[in-house]
């Protein structure tokens, strides 16, 4: 068995890809809220807290209704909610997966499969392609997270 | 001090309490959107998505109401959503904790109490028992990682 | 470069400042909840669950109206979602950031400035200051994750 030295060094394969695939992902997950912001400052609308509808020099012209969910806003933020749900997940399962020293092959696959398929979902939600292939997307991003959190236990119970 | 080779390796028992732990709360944490999914499919409502209520393999029959709150689909977000203000916080609070090198009986009673604490949670919440029942068990999950949070300050600030 | 043994110990000054930050953002994430509990029981409203208006010890006068949103309430778990969308992003990428073995200097303007921004939009959300204010400390509480997942994938990239 390698040692943890050389499991979380930049010569190891296995945990480049892991951090080449995490640092994409925290890009998506911390540039979505961005989105968010994007496009509540384009339709002026889709505010959550009362203090955003007050008059300020981001807000120059407040008008009621800035406050009611606006879906142009409502489907970033959806759009985030779903990445909440998925990314952290994916980087501490990944992380750990990365600790059990798993085949290279394997961890490829696994990654690059989940990096692949949050990005064909993200299309799809941006775009509101019909739900089986938003659907189809999120599975094939979800299955890869549950393996390696099974390949986790799996390792941990053979300790 | 042990080095972190140690640390991170599958003879350190601390590490291999927080693996197995860690592992069971991401499946717990992957596999709460697929209950949501089931119940959709279920009751074939509680859609969110303006696209989700189009005519499609998955959703063959469209009716009006398949966007609107349905109280069995939104048990299961709300549950999903307080997995997310907790098992995000917990894998990184028990991974930073097995940092510090914390005596195995401290690590074992306060992982395997949050594993126990988020299992009766869960329980409470799925069957809809009184407010008072899912409130005591989300105390004694969240005690746990506050309690885990503080000692690795505490070891930060001894450093 | 230096082992990774080195760098996960309490000797790297570059991992103390991230477990100190880490520590203080992990007592944020998990002490917002309990802020949305106090409010829920002061006002006994706000609640969530169809079960939590139903008489209790913690609940001993029911009233219609206590499953409707409440703004003192609602203001709570806006600040907790606006966590969740940045915390684990924080505690995941400072993490692995430290694995790159950045300059001193450099992780501790992004961690220290990520947790003072943090700070600053905390008492600007709670206070309601106006949403030009909030937006700054946002801002400057989204950009030190960014340029870390960016420095990330640079390490990772010239591996």
């Amino acid at each position: 068995m390698a040692t943890e030295t050389a499991m979380l060094s930049l010569d190891n394969p296995v945990f480049v890809t892991y951090l080449l695939a995490a640092s994409i992902m925290l890009l998506k997950l911390m540039l979505q809220p961005w989105m968010t912001v994007v496009r509540m400052m384009t339709v002026r609308a889709g505010f959550r807290s009362p203090e955003d509808a007050r008059k300020s020099p981001l807000n120059p012209t407040p008008s009621s209704g800035q406050l009611e969910p606006n879906e142009h806003v409502e489907r970033s933020r959806r759009m985030n909610l779903n990445d909440l749900e998925s990314i952290p997940g994916f980087l501490m399962a990944g992380f750990l997966f990365v600790l059990t020293e798993p085949p290279l092959i394997l961890a490829q696959v696994l990654i690059w499969g989940y990096v692949i398929a949050r990005g064909a979902h993200f299309i799809a939600y941006l775009t509101a392609q019909l739900h089986d292939v938003r659907a189809t997307c999120w599975t094939f991003s979800s299955l890869p997270v549950l393996v390696m959190a099974v390949y986790i236990l799996l390792a941990g119970l053979s300790a």
